[in-house]
């Protein structure tokens, strides 16, 4: 049995001139290999319509679940949801029950909701809206792509949304073996090791700590067994 | 006049697994932005050969530049070199000059060059050596695309290699205004300023402090005149 695959689209010129360090991307790559989906693939594009349109499309075809951060906020570069309707064929416009949504908020918070604020009730014919807990202003479900905003608190919210509703896989199981040697050294064996053991990924990551030279070598599997052998196998070899 | 464009390719099952946090996206973003190269996307790929290969020669098809991240070093699972060297065609083998690279460091340091290590000298035909002043083994440059370690440390002194040899354009020029408004308060104004000035970007990245609602709003262009002239409505709009 495989795994459920997904792709992540993260969306905003402000990730890609260095403005900003996205970090959307690490929290929801952790989330997924919990949840035993694997993510194949991440792509980081700015604010337009055609790139956008075309990433949408592309990944959606190819992998179970996508995922999108930013561009659902009030402002004019904020494209994302009409992309997503213009990528699946569907017509879009302010919805009920996203707006009342806004309406009851900014109600409690004294504040107006204006057309730009409006502009965050527009939802594609036929989503599903993803809920907001921090900032109300929802995300929705198209298809099989779950848009979220870039907001990094309210992304984490919005993936917790959605998180039960997505069907997982077996988790990848991941032991690391810290070994002093260098990674020149330690590449010969952990080849061999791979082969042994084709179903499991093993990797090595090296750091330098007081001048010295080590790695980390990382077992991933979904078979906790196989792990747990590859493992002994990888101390006997280092130690 | 249009700025180069750029890809970027992050390569790694570290990264989507959500063991590792990329952090060279967001150096590499900083330095093309100040050199005049204007990144327009970025993927993250695990060290999957097929994948690879097609993600190189889609990208370095359509930017002028295109620098890749991760699978260069010693084990089994580095396969980067060998992916570029069949994206274009060319051979691949262990290299003279990057051996001799390879062999002054490990002499000096009193390691074995082994055959794991000499993997590092695999570079393919025709293909210029990136220098790597922080654990020689080198980077190299096949046609537009510039192959580099993943090992932030690594990766960011290769970037400072390559930097002088790119042709860049105008920098780009970006002023940030805070304003302590909601953001569906900005956004009205905002646009409208946004469709005075065609060839700048305009963006607010919202934020929550002690309560209270604020943005900044950044407006980015390559005309500092034009910047300068928006930033100055923009505050007559919003004190």
């Amino acid at each position: 049995m495989t795994n459920p695959t997904a792709a992540m689209l993260v969306i905003g010129d402000e990730i890609l001139s260095g403005r900003t360090r996205d970090s959307n991307m690490y929290h929801l790559a952790g989330e997924l290999t919990e949840a035993g989906i694997d993510l194949k693939e991440v792509r980081v594009v700015g604010d337009e319509r055609g790139t956008i349109i075309a990433a949408v499309q592309a990944l959606s075809t190819v992998h179970d679940y996508v995922f999108t951060s930013g561009g659902i906020g009030p402002t004019h570069d904020d494209i994302t949801a009409d992309c997503i309707a213009a990528a699946f064929d569907r017509a879009i416009d302010v919805r009920d029950d996203a707006r009342a949504i806004l309406a009851e908020h900014y109600v409690k918070s004294g504040t107006e909701l204006n057309s730009a604020r409006l502009r965050m009730a527009r939802i594609p014919d036929g989503a599903d809206l993803i809920e907001n807990p921090v900032s109300a202003a929802p995300g929705f479900r198209l298809e099989n792509v779950h848009v979220m905003a870039g907001v990094p608190s309210v992304f984490q919210a919005m993936v917790q949304s959605v998180l039960p509703t997505l069907t997982g896989g077996a988790p990848l199981i991941s032991k690391t073996l810290r070994v002093d040697r260098g990674e020149g050294d330690i590449a010969g064996p952990l080849g061999d090791l791979a082969e042994q053991f084709p179903l499991l990924s093993m990797g090595s990551y090296p750091f330098q700590k007081d001048g010295k030279y080590g790695a980390h070598v990382v077992i991933r599997g979904n078979d906790p067994d196989a792990v747990d052998a590859a493992i002994v196998q990888l101390e006997a070899i280092f130690q």
